[in-house]
C-alpha cells in the first residue's frame, strides 16, 4: 500500500492521496475563497466546519465534493460529548479530523491561499523523519540530498512521519504584542528546507497550513476548549502542537516543518487577538516548561493512552495555575471518548476502551 | 564593547571584527589559493598550521598578514605537550585555535572559495541562539523576522552564540560510503537560513567552513587524535562536535548552523577516506549514544571543567570500545593543560587550574 509511510529513502512519482485525504477547512465566512483553490482542492473531498451561527447559510461553489457541519450537527451527533468542541473559534475545526474516515488530514485557513502546498505535504507525510539526529543538509530524503558525513548510519532509516507543518508568505503568524510593534512586517524570504523537529523539542505548531496522519496521531489532534465562554483563545493549534511533539517524542514518530508554504493575505485584528491570547502569554510560560518534562510511561503505548495520562497530569500539574485547566482536561478525556465513538474498527478500536477506563 | 556577545535583538551594521577574528587555515598545498580569498581575507589575520613534511617550504602571496607554524613549529612551543597535536590530518588546525589571541576564530578548507562567508559568520556570533524551544520562521534576529506566536516570551532575550557553522554548494561533505555510491551528487540548493541546533540535540559538525567564539567555547574545540599513526581520520571535526554540542547545552550557550555556505570545489579521493572512516563508522554507533547520556554536573562550571569531565568518562565508558579511546581522553588533557599553558590570563586562567589538579 502506497499510503503506509514507507522508509525508503527515494520517493517514487508520488500519489497525491486523492481518495486517502481529506481537507478541513473552519470557516465563519462565504465559501467564495474556494473558487481560488479549485484547481489544487477540487479533486479531494472538504470537510468544511462552520463555526458561529448555525442558522446562516453558507454557499459552497458548484462542483466540490464536500460535506460542512455546523453547530447543530456537531451536537446531533456527538450529543453532550459535544461539549468538548469549542465555539467561535478555530479550534473548532478537530470535529473534522474525529469525522474524517481518511488516514490523512490537511487543515488551512480561509483567508490562506494555497500554492499547491498538498503535493508537498504529502511528500513531508510519505517520506521518513530523523527526531534523533540533526542532519545539516535539512531532509535527507529529498532529491539531491542525503545524510552529511558523520550521521550514524543507524539512524538512517528514519521513523514513520506523524505531521507536516508548513509555514506562510506575506503575514506571519505573529502574537498580538508582536503584530502590535511590527504592523508593517512582512515574510518575504523563502527557505527552501523540511527539516524534522529533533526528539525533545517543543514547536510553535500553527493550523493555519498544517496536515497529518490521523491513524498515526490524529487522537491527539485536539484544539482544545478555546473561544465562545472559554478564558483563551488563539491557543488552539499551540495546545494541539504541544501534545502532540511530547506524544510523537514518545511513540518515535516524526514531526517535520518547513515547506510548503502559503500564501496568508489578511492579518487579524491584533487587538482582538490580545484580548483572546491575554491569559495564554502569562500561562504558556508554566505550561511550556510542564511538556518540556512531561514523562509517559511504557505502558503508554497508544496515542489514546498518551493523551489519557497527559490529561491526568495538566489536571494535576496545570490545575492550579487556573480552573480552566481542570475543564480543559476533562474535554481532552471527552475528546477521546467522542474519537473513539466513531471510529471504532481497527488499531483504534483496539486502544479504545483502556483509556476510557482510565477516566477517573 | 562591540563584540561582546549582545543579546539585543536589531544587529546595528556589523563589524567585522577586524582586530578581534583570526582566520585558521590547515594545508599541505601550495599557498596559492589564498589569491582568491584576497578580497576578502586580506584585513584579516590568517594562522596557518602546515601539515606534512616541516621541511617543505609554502609560500604566500605577498600583501597578507600572516603566521606559519609547522611540525617542528608546534613540537617547540608545546613539548612534550604535543602529543595531543594530530600530524597528517587537518586535525592539526586546532593548534592555531590554541596560539590566537582573538576572541572569534573562523577555520576554512584549502579547497573551498569563501564566498564572503565570513560577514554572515559574524552576524551570527553576534546575535543571540534560542535552544530551549524551536522558532518556525529559524533565526528570529534576523531582519525581516521574529518569534512566532506560541514562543514563550521569557525565552526570547536568547543566549550568547557560541558556534556558528556555515554549509557547502556544490561538493557536499558525504563519507565515503555515500561518495561511493553517489559520486555525482552535487548540493545546489541554497536553503536562506540560519537556525539553532535544539538543546539536547547532536549533529554533525563540519570544520570546512566554521566559526566559533574562542573566549565562549575554544578549550573544547579539540579535534583528538587523527591521521598518522591513529586508526581514525576524518572524525576530527566530528569529535569536537560532539563535545562542543555537550558542553555548550550544559553552559547555556547557542550553536547556529546554516548560513553562509562556501563553494566547496573538489572532492577527496573516497577509496582513501574509507580507509580513514572505516573505524569511525562502527565506533560512532557507540559513541554517540556516550554522548547523548552524558550529564555533566553543576560542579563544571567552566568550559575547562567540561572538558576534564568529559575525557573522564569518555575513558571510562569508550575505553571498552578500543584502547584509541584512553589514549585519547589522555590527549584530551594535555589539550587542556596546553590551552591553559598558551591561555594564562583573564577568566580562563581562572579556571585553569581546577581541571589541571583534576587529570587524574
Amino acid at each position: 500500500m502506497a499510503s503506509k509511510g514507507s522508509s525508503s529513502s527515494s520517493i517514487p512519482i508520488t500519489p497525491l492521496l486523492k481518495d486517502e485525504l481529506d481537507i478541513v477547512i473552519p470557516t465563519i465566512r462565504n465559501l467564495e475563497f474556494l473558487e481560488m483553490w479549485r484547481p489544487f482542492f477540487q479533486p479531494y473531498h472538504l470537510i468544511i466546519v462552520q463555526d458561529g451561527d448555525p442558522s446562516k447559510t453558507i454557499k459552497v461553489p458548484e462542483g466540490f465534493d464536500y460535506e460542512l457541519y455546523n453547530r447543530n450537527d456537531i451536537n446531533r451527533i456527538l450529543g453532550p460529548k459535544a461539549s468538548c468542541i469549542s465555539f467561535k473559534d478555530s479550534a473548532c475545526r478537530c470535529f473534522g479530523y474525529m469525522v474524517s474516515k481518511k488516514k490523512y488530514i490537511y487543515t488551512i485557513d480561509d483567508d490562506c491561499f494555497a500554492i499547491n502546498a498538498l503535493e508537498q505535504h504529502v511528500k513531508n507525510l510519505l517520506s521518513p523523519s530523523t527526531p534523533f539526529f540533526f542532519n545539516t543538509l535539512y531532509d535527507p530524503y529529498r532529491e539531491g540530498a542525503d545524510f552529511v558525513r558523520g550521521y550514524p548510519f543507524s539512524l538512517r532509516e528514519g521513523v514513520k512521519t506523524a505531521v507536516s507543518h508548513g509555514l506562510w508568505l506575506n503575514i506571519p503568524d505573529y502574537d498580538a504584542p508582536t503584530q502590535l510593534v511590527k504592523p508593517r512586517e512582512r515574510n518575504q524570504r523563502y527557505v527552501d528546507a523540511v527539516l524534522t523537529i529533533p526528539k525533545g523539542t517543543l514547536f510553535p505548531m500553527c493550523g493555519m497550513n498544517l496536515a497529518f496522519d490521523r491513524e498515526l496521531i490524529g487522537p491527539a489532534m485536539y484544539f482544545g476548549l478555546m473561544g465562545d465562554g472559554q478564558p483563551i483563545g488563539r491557543y488552539d493549534d499551540m495546545w494541539a502542537g504541544w501534545c502532540v511533539k511530547v506524544i510523537c517524542d514518545h511513540l518515535a514518530l516524526g514531526v517535520k516543518t518547513g515547506l510548503p508554504y502559503i500564501w496568508h493575505s489578511k492579518a487579524s485584528n491584533p487587538f482582538v487577538n490580545l484580548k483572546k491570547e491575554y491569559n495564554g502569554i502569562f500561562w504558556q510560560e508554566e505550561i511550556i516548561p510542564f511538556f518540556q518534562t512531561a514523562v509517559l510511561t511504557k505502558e503508554c503505548s497508544t496515542v489514546q493512552k498518551c493523551y489519557i495520562e497527559l490529561s491526568k497530569q495538566v489536571r494535576e500539574k496545570l490545575g492550579k495555575i487556573d480552573p480552566y485547566f481542570s475543564k480543559l482536561a476533562d474535554a481532552m478525556v471527552t475528546w477521546i471518548e467522542a474519537w473513539d465513538e466513531l471510529n471504532p474498527s481497527g488499531d483504534i478500536a483496539e486502544a479504545a476502551n483502556a483509556p476510557a477506563k482510565g477516566k477517573k
